[in-house]
């Protein structure tokens, strides 16, 4: 039974992890007869948004690790514990708290930063040939963490953003919400899911293939 | 295109909407063409659970719509201006929210009493003849308001639990986590989802096929 690492930045689009992306990923991980491990950094999200009527909700504070474990059942741990040689494989759903919380691309676009045990457990990966699942924005840091070898990402079809990953070095691939690009070089796969406008069956089908590729290349 | 309202009861299995069942919910809806609309009482939540570690976090509030609203992607409206004739079918996932904070199962039993709005809307679909599909521990919803006819219900395999339905005047019936109940006569379709300790991929099956059932009845 392959162990698949799945990283979320929290629970709810605008300020954590993307909760309909998260959930169909760690479906089709089931489904494919893979076994899933959520973690999640122990750390303040950059900020809480109410989802209701998308105002940030002032002086209020929440944290990562605690809000991620709502989607994993409390089945979920520190990010610092993680280590990629005990998975095959990991995979990063989306929503805003990827570039919020797991980096600040958010903010600063092309000039990002990733929280450093983000990058050390991504990095790990990668070094080890093991591969890497971006789902969404989370290519964006695909983008800083491999730009450099040229690393092929889908980001859905907003230019500003594409324009940002290309900065760092990445080649954007456009892709439907329902496809995946597979970049066997670097071993990255991704799906743009939520960057589109789309219903979440789309979405699902989109992560049902990334989590194929992911498991076929594991 | 059949619309089926969703009512949540919050975001997180511990104080709110199961997120897992709620994500199914509505992915089975869209596959199935049909078009779900969320919607969840505009109230605080009975108290704040940390998911992490399972504690109340005291001196924490939340607002049970607001919380909602990640799971529905702020395409969510206020419980009270939700009205059965503009829908065919209504779902309740579960999660410990569908007991704490659409009505007091958690802490009453079968002394419990269903928030008026919960109660006024889940009535206006019994009395139209339209269907309605509870999950998890929803079914204690069911068996408060449609108790007196006798309603045949899911509930998992707690026999605590099962009792305190009996004695609000349901019949519980024995069912697999990837099955469902249909009552015919009472137009109720139920699945004990994780009433039992279970993969998200049964939770989801048995899901699925409420959804199928729902929709046939719709």
């Amino acid at each position: 039974m392959k162990k698949i690492a799945v990283v979320l930045a929290g629970c709810g689009f605008l300020d954590g992890a993307e909760i309909h992306e998260s959930v169909c990923t760690l479906l089709a991980l089931d489904r494919a007869g893979a076994k899933a491990q959520c973690f999640a950094p122990d750390i303040p999200q950059m900020h809480v948004v109410n989802h209701f009527n998308g105002q940030v909700a002032a002086g209020e504070s929440r944290n990562v690790l605690a809000e991620a474990a709502r989607i994993a059942r409390g089945q979920i741990k520190a990010l610092h514990e993680a280590r990629a040689r005990d998975f095959d494989a990991v995979i990063v759903p989306g929503g805003f708290g990827s570039a919020k919380n797991l980096c600040d691309f958010a903010v600063k676009g092309a000039d990002c930063q990733v929280n450093p045990e983000v990058a050390r457990f991504l990095r790990e990966f990668h070094t080890a040939g093991k591969p890497v699942g971006l789902i969404c924005i989370s290519p964006a840091l695909g983008a800083k963490l491999f730009g450099s070898e040229g690393v092929e990402l889908t980001i859905g079809n907003d230019a500003g953003t594409a324009a940002a990953l290309e900065k760092l070095g990445a080649r954007h691939v456009e892709c439907a919400v329902d496809g995946i690009h597979v970049d066997r070089v670097r071993r990255v796969v991704t799906t743009p899911a939520y960057m589109y406008h789309a219903r979440i069956g789309e979405i699902a089908a989109g992560i049902e293939k990334l989590v194929g590729a992911v498991l076929e290349m594991a």
